[in-house]
């Protein structure tokens, strides 16, 4: 092959200004061929978009074979001249000199042009296939502009990134929804969060820490909202006055997150996502739980006061902000004791409730967190009356022992994010190998 | 309390021009006590720097008396007016007028001043404390700047950062170091790398990826150099001429990396790591295993040929190149088929050697990485000539029949390059929380 791929040049880089005329290299998948004669023609599809590809017999006669053998999805590399044509996408096509197949394909087990014909988890099946659609790309484009966009708050915002382990000597907050894992001869679990490890972060002297990375929920659930793999963003600070603190940091950082994304693939976005968010607004309404309890029971659905909110009470409760603030978000404070984890701060004065809260996103929880318990006696007595073993929980507790800030942070799942941003009916839409109990593969 | 820690500045940032004669807040850990009858010094350290304290009982009574009550890795917060002094680190001290105590410390039951006198197991116990010394915490901050400027790298050559699962339904590369997880009712397993996925992604259309996450290893050894999990740094490229061009980004990417993080901490290194390397080569030379194999011959040192190099190997090999070339990094290439994984590409015209390669850094493998087989039948023949059974790989096997590009990649260590850059004596140093066959808490 005389083709040099290390020449080759993004498909969109053709349709800038002043490279008519030129002679490029461009490598993708064939998106369509259509065979007339003596000039066969391919539609060459790469991250990037799409150029049409005309190759000639009487042009290059070895490109013209190549290409009228071509099937679609196959992959190749093209040498040619930048020209004109009214017929095209965009005006122009690159007339083929050179045209090599890297690799054929054979005809595919799915529709990936009208890919709503096919069951997503058919889709699933066949990922790398239902992704050659450029909408199915797009989502994955968003997520990792979302994720670059947080580390770039964080970064600006002095929080240190940590690693931390995954493989775990006991669950992180009790509870049965945890994996176990076969650790030579111990019992050791898959970590459902980093909670007490960016905790021992901030303890540690990082001050502020955060985490994106893999959180394992062992959910024997079926819903379009629940994973048992997913990205958890995790943030975790010191040195906070209150929880209010905190959610300043979540709202901010999410509006961040969402309109970076939504900016850069504006166009994409209009093309593909009907249902994605316009616009986020100035400012995140903050309601307590019980103000959320009055809501739900004006609107005809009781909540019994002092339980958490389910599925359909947080969908409802999302419209009716959505009516009364135009919020897409709000914050939801001050959950019920009996609801929240063991490290979790209690209102000093009505300690049935707690200092903390939920982020629902379009009536869908996207963030939970809340100021964290760091007085060593009152964080005893919390683990007890959960009914956990402080055994399980002595190198955690301990920690209190040696000097800990007030602290606070957060957890936000970055597909639900992207779901509720985007508008998608499933949360495995966005998550590249999703995993729930029937699925594993790929 | 009527400190309001929002209004806190980093201890840093009193030492700038035009601070003196203001009044701050400062909050942290106290490194140190001394009292003197009605003048109490503290040494205040936050993750930025320390500051004395001076406590006057003439001047802020409350303060003097909760100053003189200290005990160390207390934690404080103090609001008070910066003024200069000779006897002070840094020629300035902040002479308090309130003076709070956040957490109280009891005696700590390890040394954190003189971290050597503890065993490192020990250390790690109480990693959160061990932590608390400076040249510990700085390993960190090393780290999550590798880590950024990884992804700077990644960005600005137009990789996307993808999301892989970690449970997997097979085992990636086969072979016995992997952890099974209890998944419902079906087999599963913990990834030992991202590979099979970020080829499914480059695949898919991504065509260049990354992915900085846990990787797992059941390595059931205990050296200085192993952990049962790590954090890899992935990268996969589509249409590559050669595994030269994946060779070319890591040599990039991995001076990138550690040049920023040196150059960003340099003070801190000159400090704390007297065997830190001090420069990267300008071209990071490239040598075939059948040079090492000479090279290590002349040196008294017998591989026999095909065999993969050892620890041993590998540490001479990294002494005789630092030596020859003078440097401290070097590429061996072509590794012998029967050393590499099924999906390595091998020679065309010598089979028996692949398009492959590892990077050692003063003597250890901390990258590893080649180009991989993309043509269907090849890969199917080279899965069972492995002994490996091709049902276990299907979805894997099948993505190479609808267009996949020729690619490469490679997987790099993170702890092992911190680990190297800074001349740390054990890869656990530079582990928040290790996890090896005996340790699974904190």
């Amino acid at each position: 092959m005389s083709i040099r791929l290390s020449e080759r040049v993004p498909v969109k880089y053709l349709f800038e200004e002043g490279k008519l005329g030129n002679e490029y290299v461009v490598a993708g998948w064939v998106d369509a061929v259509r065979i007339h004669g003596g000039v066969v023609f391919v539609i060459l599809r790469d991250r990037s978009g799409k150029i049409q590809i005309v190759a000639k017999k009487n042009v290059a006669r070895s490109a013209w074979e190549n290409a009228k053998e071509l099937s679609v999805e196959s992959v190749i590399a093209v040498r040619g001249e930048l020209v004109s044509s009214k017929a095209a996408l965009g005006g122009r096509e690159l007339l083929a000199k050179e045209l090599v197949v890297l690799s054929r394909a054979d005809p595919l087990p799915i529709d990936i042009k009208d890919y709503e014909k096919t069951v997503l988890a058919k889709r699933l099946d066949w990922r790398y296939l239902d992704l050659r659609n450029p909408r199915n790309l797009t989502i994955f484009l968003i997520e990792a502009e979302m994720a670059r966009a947080a580390r770039e708050w964080f970064y600006s915002h002095d929080f240190v990134e940590i690693f931390t382990s995954k493989i775990v000597g006991a669950a992180t907050e009790g509870g049965a929804e945890v994996f176990s894992i076969v650790y030579f001869d111990k019992p050791a679990f898959l970590a459902q969060s980093p909670q007490l490890y960016k905790q021992l972060g901030v303890i540690a002297g990082f001050e502020k820490v955060f985490e994106i990375g893999p959180a394992f929920r062992a959910e024997p659930h079926h819903t379009t909202r629940h994973l048992t793999e997913y990205t958890s963003l995790d943030l975790e600070m010191g040195f906070i006055d209150s929880y209010e603190d905190v959610m300043n940091v979540v709202e901010d950082l999410i509006k961040y997150m969402v309109s970076k994304a939504i900016a850069k693939y504006k166009s994409e976005i209009e093309e593909y996502f009907p249902n994605a968010i316009a616009d986020l607004p100035k400012k995140v309404p903050r309601i307590t739980i019980r103000e959320a309890y009055k809501l739900l029971e004006q609107a005809g659905m009781k909540v019994e006061w002092g339980e958490d909110l389910g599925t359909e009470a947080e969908r409802k409760l999302g419209e009716i902000i959505e009516k009364e603030y135009g919020s897409p978000l709000v914050f939801v404070v001050e959950y019920p004791w009996r609801v929240r984890p063991f490290y979790t701060m209690r209102k000093p004065d009505e300690p049935e409730w707690t200092l903390s809260f939920d982020l629902l996103f379009r009536g869908l929880e996207i963030a939970t967190g809340g100021q964290r318990e760091h007085r060593y006696e009152v964080l005893k007595r919390q683990l007890e009356e959960k009914g956990l073993n402080p055994k399980n929980f002595e190198w955690y507790l301990n920690m209190f022992r040696y000097g800990a800030p007030p602290h606070g942070g957060a957890g936000i799942g970055l597909e639900r994010v992207v779901m509720q941003a985007l508008g998608l009916p499933n949360i495995r839409e966005a998550r590249l190998l999703p995993r729930d109990p029937e699925r594993l593969v790929p």
